[in-house]
């Protein structure tokens, strides 16, 4: 009838989504008798206290009722219950719409959109007796963190910092959940609503997202393989007078591309003479060359915030990130944390704190970091073969054109029936260019399925459109 | 010279940290030697790596240097890295810097004025091996959940909700960082800068804190010892045309009250005639009598977005809250979710899904009901020795009126210097009232030094004012 998995979710859990599954297949039809406790306890060698919180649950969810002395009866398939719709029928093709589908792993099978690296890849960094060890430690659950994030990690990160050049005491840094609330808590503080934000074009997707969603403007400075274009730069500074500029110095999302030293130094000369705030999100950056050159060092944190965070090299389920900014603007940060948050998961935080401590993360990237060229190198044969041209990248991402995508909503929305993820180049455009643009995940985009799927797209017949959820 | 704590944090945070503060007290003092690595690891009973991870991270901090061949030298203290100020300075009298000192444990002993349980009191609840168990479990640390929350114990809340009336389908709950974040997102979703909300004079401190940072209208309406004065929201309903309202229906925060049952459903209906929302927070109810009225339940989810925490009674250190909203507010809800924090972490998430699943969390709740009860009426005595006039409460909270106090600021801050956090009752009204009422959790009120400090309060002479750092 159901069997447990002793390494799954709680008993109780499977029994009763088992059994849901089965009443809402039709599998058991309304009005047939479920085994009594204690024959299913027997039948799935589990106590009878676990059958009957699993049967309450189905009792809850309208699915079964207790008759007094007769036993459990099945009343029928719950139309509402059908499970969770929403992230299923997300829209890739705008932003929300594809994070909703990044996130879901329960969804497409070949995830080459995707911004994560695969589970396999972080399976060893994170073991389970660490977190186990962390969690009997006196007070890991029950004491709160100090609102600016737990003290121990802020150490870390202080000792961690100083390794790429980056002088920030412990009470500079600010921890988040991931990079993500950075740029928010940095946006709602930084800038008000009107105010203009310099993005790169492209660039990560969420910045234009955020920064609309707050009603700033966006100014667009074109992305070139050696950072932002500056004269483009030059020219929005002076007719925008925008308050701050974001970008990722290194393995810039969705290029793949690094800004040269050179350009570092001016743009911060321009940043400098402006007065502008800049924010550099280096979520990659443990995976750079040694000795890259970032912003942040440069600019010694006087007008530049720096943002990190674990979610993509080491552990997306503790959503750990921080920031290391100025001295002066760490009250009103730690001010709008406190009003969005409260406060961060301090388990999260001791948890990285520990695996940073044993030395883990430091060997984990190095390992990751030459994976990834292996991968590269095949993913680039695969898309290459495929009728994608791919410019020079490095770290996670290639970038590519796909001159045969006649109609990439399409083309994306036809790739997620078929079980696999893409993400289309507009999405990075605060200008919606590179309609004909793909950013692929290396470490997702080795798969035949797809390179098939993609040299077949050019020739497949045009195809009625599925209904999706219209957002918003 | 030091010692290390098998059960403390990592041991080469523990060596780095016993050394750096001999080094910061002047106890090493600048030039002096450090024992060998091996001298330290056979002392210390560690391995030698575990001494050279220690000392590189002194190093890093510049306060010893590495001499080659000569071994490992003091430099002196290093001003810059003296501790974590900003907590330790906040001034508990205004809403962030009273959140400051709340959330950080290593302040004030006596914590009358806190929103938390004492740390004890949660130490059964979430064990170990629990937290072991689930995070062994298949890619506990490496899946991403859905942007939405962990499906599972988006399962449990809606059965869990079934219990107290609240018939909410899974994809209508949303899991955030605590309450906090649920109250943030609702703010941005349903208001617009120059919108009105209504709020209750006295009210939770953090409300009108969101409220006003977003340029948001406040609407006070006085909360009467029943609920809020209808009279007053019926007025404040027709003049300011409000978008939403909201409330604590029980065990409201401060006064301890409950919204009878009659007065629940006249705003839900003066709420319908008007087309506001109702944000209902309900982070206590889990301690409610059984049977309470809630609002959600009367309203079926219609207008009402309810809102719940495990951050109170379960564990801060998780940061699990949730809401069940109407079906048509989810997708919107949940992309400024994604353009907030983009996801909540998933680890803490099937912590909760598993305590809940083992029933633990009810029987912990009826057990903290019970002790409140205890410590209540001791707490009761304390403070009426000392010549606080309490209301009825229920609850966390008594809500006291301190006649002898003269400037709620500087007692609150003489408080603080003698080790005792206060929460001055001005902080929870948004109209700056309540002057000289004090809010105390009963959980950290039954202290004799709590009784001493009052009643020694009236006659203490005035004392020239700490300075504290200011916070925007």
């Amino acid at each position: 009838m159901i069997e447990l998995d002793r390494n799954g979710p709680p008993l109780t859990t499977q029994i009763a989504d088992g059994l849901a599954a089965l009443i809402q297949r039709g599998q058991l039809g309304a009005g047939s008798r479920l085994p009594s406790v204690r024959q299913m306890a027997a039948r799935l060698n589990v106590s009878t206290f676990t059958v009957i919180a699993g049967y309450d649950r189905l009792i809850a969810r309208n699915l079964i009722e207790a008759r007094a002395g007769a036993g459990y009866f099945v009343i029928g398939a719950a139309k509402s219950h059908a499970g969770d719709l929403s992230a299923a029928l997300a829209d890739p093709v705008d932003a929300v719409g594809f994070a909703l589908q990044a996130l879901d792993s329960s969804g497409a099978v070949v995830r080459s959109g995707s911004g994560f690296l695969p589970e396999a890849w972080l399976s060893d960094v994170v073991p389970g007796a660490l977190v186990a060890r962390v969690a009997k430690a006196r007070n890991a659950l029950q004491a709160t963190a100090p609102a600016q994030g737990h003290l121990g990690l802020r150490r870390q990160l202080s000792d961690h910092l100083a390794g790429v050049g980056i002088a920030a005491h412990p009470t500079q840094i600010i921890t988040t959940i991931g990079a993500t609330q950075s740029l928010d808590l940095l946006l709602r503080t930084l800038l008000q609503a009107g105010d203009s934000l310099i993005v790169e074009d492209p660039g990560y997707l969420f910045y234009s997202a955020q920064a609309r969603a707050m009603d700033l403007n966006l100014v667009p400075v074109p992305r070139l393989t050696d950072g932002p274009d500056l004269a483009a730069f030059e020219d929005a500074v002076k007719s925008f007078k925008p308050k701050a500029f974001v970008t990722q110095t290194l393995l810039h999302n969705p290029t793949g591309g690094t800004t040269s030293a050179a350009n570092c130094h001016r743009l911060l000369a321009l940043a400098e003479s402006r007065g502008l705030a800049v924010i550099e999100d280096d979520v990659y950056g443990a995976i750079a060359p040694k000795g890259a050159t970032r912003l942040a060092p440069l600019d010694g944190l006087r007008r530049t915030y720096y943002v990190g965070s674990f979610s993509k090299l080491l552990s997306p389920a503790l959503r750990v990130g921080f920031m290391a900014v100025p001295r002066e603007a760490v009250d009103r940060i730690v001010g709008q944390k406190i009003l969005s948050v409260l406060g961060t998961p301090s388990l999260s935080e001791v948890i990285v704190e520990a695996v940073l401590d044993s030395g883990r993360y430091l060997r984990h990237t190095l390992k990751v970091g030459g994976k990834l060229a292996q991968y590269r190198q095949r993913a680039r044969e695969v898309l290459t073969e495929a009728g994608v041209t791919l410019g020079p990248a490095d770290g996670l991402f290639l970038w590519g054109r796909f001159e045969s995508m006649k109609d990439s909503d399409s083309l994306v929305r036809r790739a997620l029936e078929a079980g696999i993820l893409l993400a289309k180049g507009s999405l990075f455009s605060p200008t919606g260019s590179y309609a004909d643009y793909l950013r692929f995940n290396v470490a997702h985009s080795c798969d035949v399925r797809l390179g098939q799927f993609l040299r077949n797209a050019a020739s497949l017949p045009p195809k009625a459109e599925v209904h999706y959820l219209r957002r918003k």
